[in-house]
C-alpha cells in the first residue's frame, strides 16, 4: 500500500469520523493513505463481528486498537462480573480483528468511594489478565483526564496509571498516553519515561481554548494549546513505536465529509506532530478549517 | 460572639454569595454566627481598601484570605512586571484586612510552553517574597483544577504545588487545598501529608454529577460524589488547624437568597464534612435545597 513517510505511524480512530460505518472509515482511510484505524465497538456490532473482520482483511489496515474495554467499578458484585464478562468479549473482538490492545477507559466509581473504584478496577485487571494473555492481547489502561473522574474513570493520571500496571506483566497491561488527558501533567516527562516499555498507544486531538464543552470539545492538532511535538518526542523517547491515532469528538468535525477531516489530519500531523510550530496559539477565533 | 462550636472553622468565601456587597456579606456571616470570612478583590474595589477595612473590623470577623493574586505568566517582561505589582496590592490589602493569606490563582500560559509558564510563576513568587515576608502576609498556592490549565491556572495538582512550595520559606510560601480542584488526584493522600506545615486554607464545595458548566458548576457540599468528610480528616491529619472556607460557583446558588445560601451551607458542612454521609450519591436530580 502506498503510504507516504510522514504518515507510516499515523492512524484514524474511527471516532473522529463517527459518521462513517466500519466500512466507510476502512475505505476512507485507504483513500487518504492511511496505515492503520482504531475500531469501536459500537461500530464492529453495526456489522457483527466476522463481516468486521472480512472488512479490516480485505482492505490490508492494521487495527492499532479495540475501543473500548473497562467500566469496571460498579456497585454490586454480580454488575462487576457482568462487566468482566464484557471485557473478555472485547478481547476476544481485538484477537478476531488483529488488534493487539484493548484500549481501557475503567470507569468512574459508583459512589464517594474513589479509592474503593480504583480496587474494583485493579481487581477486575487482575482477572482478566490470563484471558488476554492467552490471546495474545494487552489491555492499555487509558489514564483520563481529572474532569471526567466522576463519569468515565477513576484512573486520572499518568502516575496513577503506571502504578496500576506495574502491577502486571507489561505483555498483557500497558497504558496509552492521550495527548488529551495528560498534557496539563507538571510530572509528564518523569511518568512518560517511566511509562517505557509500557507505552501501547498514543492518541493525537488538541486542547481548545476557551473549551466550553466537557466531551465534545476535543480539537484539531494545532487548533489548541498543546504542544504535540513535545509530547511526541517525549513518548519516542521513551520508546514507543506504534501508531500515533487521532481521536477527536467533535461535533463540528463530525458534521465536516470524511475525506475533508483526514486531509485536514494529515496537513496538521506533519505541521504540529512531525514538525515543531510556532509556541503562539491559533487565534480562538480560527478554528480547523472544515467547512 | 456567639459561634456554634460546629461552625467554630467555617467561613463564608464571598463568592459563594456573589450578589452580595462586603457590607451585606458580612452582615450575613454575623446574622449566620459564622466567624470568618474570605473576600475578594472585586468586592473590596467597589467600596475601596479604607472603607473596607472599616466594615471588616466593625464587624469583627475573621478574614480567612484575600482571593486573589496569581497570574503571573505573559507573554512579555513588561506585562509579567505588572502582574507582579498587582500582587503587591494583594498583599497591600490583606496586610490592611487583617487576613493572613493572598490565595493565588496563578495564571494560565500565554502560549503552548506550559514548562516555561511555570517557570514564570516560580520567578514571580520569588520576587514577591521579600515583600510578602515584610508586612507578614503568606502566599497560598491554589492548585487548580487540570481543565482549567489552558485558561487559568498552569499549577494543576498537590505535588506540582508541594514541589513548588518547597522552593521556598513555609512563613512566607504555602498552599491551598480545595476539595473541588484535587479531589480526583490518586496521590492525595500522599500529596496532603507532605504539604503538613503549608497548607493555607481548605475549601469546600462539591462536584456534580454530570457536570455541566466547567466555570459555574460547583456543587454545595452534598450534591456531588467528593467524600468531603475524607478531605477534611486527611488536611488535619497534616496538621491544619485554619479555617474551612465555603467556595462555590454556581449561578443557581447566586441567585438565591444569600441567608439561605448560608443556612443551608451550615446543615451540609455538619452532615457532609464535620460527620460522615453515607457514601452513596444523591441523585443528580436532587440538587441542593435552594428556591
Amino acid at each position: 500500500m502506498a503510504t507516504s513517510a510522514d504518515h507510516a505511524r499515523l492512524s484514524l480512530n474511527q471516532i473522529t469520523t463517527n459518521r462513517w460505518s466500519l466500512a466507510e472509515a476502512l475505505e476512507g482511510c485507504l483513500r487518504a493513505e492511511l496505515p492503520a484505524i482504531g475500531i469501536w465497538r459500537h461500530k464492529i456490532a453495526e456489522v457483527g463481528l466476522a463481516e468486521s473482520r472480512r472488512l479490516v482483511r480485505q482492505s490490508g489496515l492494521q487495527v492499532s486498537s479495540v475501543c473500548r474495554g473497562g467500566m469496571f467499578p460498579a456497585a454490586t458484585a454480580a454488575e462487576r462480573a457482568e462487566r468482566i464478562d464484557d471485557n473478555r468479549r472485547a478481547i476476544d473482538e481485538a484477537a478476531e480483528l488483529g488488534a493487539g490492545t484493548v484500549a481501557l477507559v475503567c470507569g468512574p466509581p459508583p459512589d464517594r468511594d474513589i479509592a474503593g473504584a480504583r480496587r474494583m478496577v485493579e481487581d477486575a485487571i487482575a482477572q482478566l489478565v490470563p484471558y488476554a494473555r492467552e490471546r495474545n492481547i494487552a489491555m492499555a489502561i487509558e489514564p483520563l483526564h481529572p474532569m471526567y473522574a466522576a463519569e468515565r474513570s477513576c484512573i486520572t493520571s499518568l502516575e496513577e496509571a503506571n502504578a496500576l500496571a506495574e502491577k502486571f506483566d507489561p505483555a498483557t497491561v500497558g497504558i496509552i498516553v492521550d495527548v488529551y488527558h495528560v498534557w496539563w501533567d507538571a510530572m509528564l516527562e518523569r511518568e512518560v519515561a517511566r511509562a517505557r516499555g509500557r507505552i501501547l498507544g498514543f492518541h493525537l486531538s488538541d486542547w481548545q481554548v476557551p473549551t466550553t464543552d466537557m466531551l465534545m470539545g476535543r480539537g484539531m492538532m494545532g487548533d489548541g494549546c498543546i504542544d504535540l511535538h513535545r509530547m511526541r518526542t517525549l513518548v519516542e523517547a521513551a520508546g514507543y513505536q506504534g501508531y500515533h491515532e487521532v481521536e477527536i469528538l467533535n461535533q463540528r468535525i463530525w458534521d465536516a465529509p470524511g475525506d475533508e477531516v483526514l486531509a485536514l489530519m494529515k496537513e496538521r500531523y506533519r505541521s504540529c506532530v512531525l514538525n515543531k510550530p510556532s509556541p503562539a496559539l491559533a487565534k480562538a477565533t480560527a478554528p480547523a478549517r472544515i467547512t
